[in-house]
């Protein structure tokens, strides 16, 4: 049985592969950059960032955090040709209202001791700052060993609010 | 000294905020579910899978995969109320080309022993079957002490030739 998100999910696509046309593209990155940005649900990095299908890697996580997203850059630079790394975190973001003690406290409350136990090194990653936090991710991947010299890296803020984007580092 | 790739950002980015009507949405997604999808240039999820702004989170990562995105999960439906996951992997996944062997090694050759040994313990989670992968990761989800039983999981194949997905489980 489909759940009504399900049912909208294959609706729609159905018609986006109805009139679907870039079969053709390949699997390398074209234009070889990649944007990290959140999972946030008020982002959509195509429209807002301006990337044409097949141009770029696109990783996001909660609160576009380098450090959890250092295996697929690793796999996006070494094995796909990835040359510039566009980070983008945004105003509004919900790793601005918790903490980590929050969050663990949230699991063993609602999850139990188990799933508590299961996490209990997990780093959520929350930050309390968002400008710094944009700038300490941009200073993790351009002195990571993992991320070559010759990679172009820049940060920024998008805002949720207005839409725009403003550069950060 | 901005790069091409940095201005086409902002001059892309600058004709969708002159557009942007969008800036009272709510930050929890609106219809509390999260697709997880790759990084794959090929994909754009709003479009393909036909997410509105502001319905769901989206997260991404090399190979869609759920175990290396259990943070942002979490917080997804811990602190922000998801109750679905859509699960999406891809045909033509960078994933199926490579060994962890063989990214290990590229990372030694091309960046040097410092950066081989900085994640000599790193698993880059690759896999040699795509539907079998996207049923582990369902069973994964489904069986994860930190995704509660409530919350539904269903994972599928979008293909990059047709634009189109199927569901595996």
């Amino acid at each position: 049985m489909s759940s009504p998100i399900q049912k909208n999910f294959v609706e729609k696509n159905a018609e986006y592969a109805s009139k679907f046309t870039q079969g053709h593209l390949a699997l390398p990155p074209a234009k070889k950059y990649l944007v990290l940005t959140c999972m946030d649900a008020r982002i959509d990095p195509a429209a807002a960032f301006g990337i044409d299908l097949g141009d770029a890697h696109v990783i996001r996580n909660a609160g576009a955090s380098a450090k959890d997203a250092q295996r697929s850059i690793i796999i996006s630079e070494q094995l796909l040709g990835t040359k510039e790394i566009i980070l983008v975190k945004h105003t509004g973001c919900g790793m601005l209202t918790f903490s980590n003690e929050d969050a663990h406290g949230l699991v063993k409350k609602n999850l139990g001791p188990g799933a508590a136990t299961a996490i209990a090194t997990l780093d959520f990653l929350p930050f309390s700052d968002l400008e710094a936090a944009v700038r300490r991710d941009v200073q993790f991947l351009k002195t990571t060993a993992t991320v070559p010299d010759d990679v172009t890296v820049s940060g920024w803020v998008y805002e949720v609010e207005t839409g725009k984007v403003r550069q950060v580092e």
